[in-house]
C-alpha cells in the first residue's frame, strides 16, 4: 500500500484524490492546504492540515497548486530526502527544491470541479531523478490510469504547449462560435454535432487529412464574405490568421 | 414517395445519396455530374447522367457542388418552375436562378468521403420561397435527420461562419498540436483523450464556463515560456492572438 499526501485542493488535486480513493493499492493519508476554506469544500473525509509542519509520513508528496506557487511550497516543506512531485505541465522538475527527491506526476487532461472525469483514460506523464522513484510513480499512475508515459521536463513542456492549442485555444474557438450563433438568435446546440464529429474524425486519421473549409479550398470569395460578416476586430484577426496558416500548410504541401 | 435528383458527386452529395437510400419515403431517381469520373466512383447503382438536358422528372433537384459553381449550374438547368435547392452554408437562396422555385437544404456537418456519418443527428437547415416547398424540404430533411431547422439566408451565413470557427479552425489547431508533438517525438495519440474531453465538456455547459489554461488564469509567465518554445512565426502569432482574445473575453467580464 502506497501512502500519499496531496498538497493543494484545486481541480487537479480534487480529481486526483477521488481517483486514488478508488485505487486498491494507494491511500491518501492526508491533504494539506494553506487555507482552511479549500479543505472544507473537498470531498475527502481523511486527515487534513493547514500547517506545513504537520505533514504526515508518506511514500510520495504530490504538490498540486498553481504553477507559480510550486517552487515556494516545495521550499517550505520541513523535511528532506523524501519523494516530492508536482502535477504541472509547464514547471520543470528542477523548480522543486532539491532537498527532497524530485519528480513529476502530470495528468494530461482538462479538469473542472463540477465534471466527473474517467481517470482510467487520462494519460499520466511521469518523471523522476532515479529508477526507484520512477517505479513508485509508475505504480501510483498505473493504479488510476491505463496510459502512463515517461516524459522528461523538456518534452513535457512541449506537450503542455501542444495541449494549450488543442484544448484551451479550441475551447476559445467554441466560445467564438457560441457568440456568433447566439448573437444571431441561433441556438448554440445546432453546432454541437459538428463539434463532436470534428473531434471524433481525428481518432483514426491525422488532422491534416481531415481539414476542410474555405481556407483549405482556397475559396477566397467565401473568406471575404466571412471577414465582412465579422464585426469584432479580434475575431476578424483570428479568422485571417488561421485561414492564412491553413493556406500556408496546404500551400507548402503542394511545393 | 418523393423523387429526388442529386446534382454533384462531392462529399456532401455522396453522404446525402447514402442517407436518402435508407429513407423509406424518398427515392434518388438520378444523379447528375458534369464529368463521368465523379459518377463512376459513386456508391450509387441508379440512373446517372452527364447531360443537363437529360435530367429526369422529380419533386426536388438538390445541387451539391462547390459554392462558386452553384449559380452557373442553376442557370444551365433546362426547365423552369420546379423546386431546385442547394446544400451550401454560405450561398444565399437568391444566387439560384429564379426561373425555378428556389430553396436551401444545408446539412451542418463536416463530411469526408472515407468516413461514415450518422445522418440522423446532423442538423439540416432548410429555406424555401413558399410554404408548400418548405413542407417538401421539411419532409425530405426529416426522412434522414431528427434535427431540422428553418433558417433564412442571413442567419445561415452566420451559422456557416460559426461552423468555420468550431470545425475548420479547430481542426487546424489539432494540426498544430500534431506538429508540435510529433516534432518532439511524442505520439499525437497522447493528446486524444484531452481533445475528446474538451469537446465533451461543452455538451452540457457553455464554453465560457469551461475555459481553462494560462491565458484564462492571466499566467503571463507560462505564456512567455510558450512563446519562446514556438519556432514557427505563424504559430507564435496564433498563440499570441488567441491568448489576447481569451484575456479580453475574461477581462471584459470583470469590468
Amino acid at each position: 500500500m502506497y501512502r500519499v499526501v496531496i498538497l493543494g485542493t484545486g481541480n487537479v488535486a480534487t480529481h486526483l484524490i477521488q481517483a486514488f480513493e478508488k485505487a486498491s493499492n494507494v491511500e491518501v493519508v492526508q491533504v494539506f492546504n494553506r487555507s482552511k476554506k479549500g479543505l472544507e469544500s473537498l470531498p475527502f473525509a481523511g486527515n487534513s492540515t493547514t500547517d506545513i509542519n504537520h505533514l504526515m509520513e508518506a511514500d510520495c508528496y504530490i504538490i498540486s497548486v498553481p504553477d507559480d506557487a510550486v517552487q515556494e511550497l516545495s521550499e517550505s516543506i520541513p523535511f528532506s530526502n523524501r519523494l516530492v512531485v508536482h502535477t504541472s505541465g509547464s514547471v520543470s522538475l528542477n523548480e522543486l527544491n532539491s532537498k527532497n527527491r524530485r519528480g513529476v506526476f502530470y495528468p494530461l487532461q482538462t479538469f473542472s470541479k463540477e465534471r466527473a472525469v474517467d481517470f482510467s483514460v487520462v494519460p499520466i506523464c511521469i518523471e523522476a531523478e532515479n529508477s526507484i522513484d520512477l517505479k513508485v510513480l509508475n505504480e501510483l499512475a498505473s493504479s488510476v490510469s491505463k496510459s502512463v508515459y515517461e516524459v522528461n521536463s523538456e518534452k513535457r513542456k512541449q506537450l503542455h504547449l501542444a495541449a494549450v492549442f488543442v484544448c484551451n485555444f479550441v475551447n476559445h474557438l467554441y466560445q467564438i462560435g457560441f457568440d456568433l450563433s447566439e448573437k444571431n438568435g441561433i441556438p448554440f446546440s445546432i453546432l454541437k454535432p459538428l463539434i463532436k464529429e470534428t473531434a471524433a474524425k481525428i481518432e483514426n486519421a491525422s488532422p491534416k487529412e481531415m481539414q476542410t473549409g474555405p481556407a483549405k479550398r482556397n475559396d477566397q470569395n467565401t473568406i471575404e464574405k466571412h471577414l465582412n460578416l465579422l464585426e469584432q476586430p479580434l475575431q476578424k484577426e483570428i479568422y485571417k490568421l488561421l485561414s492564412q496558416s491553413i493556406q500556408e500548410t496546404y500551400g507548402r504541401e503542394k511545393l
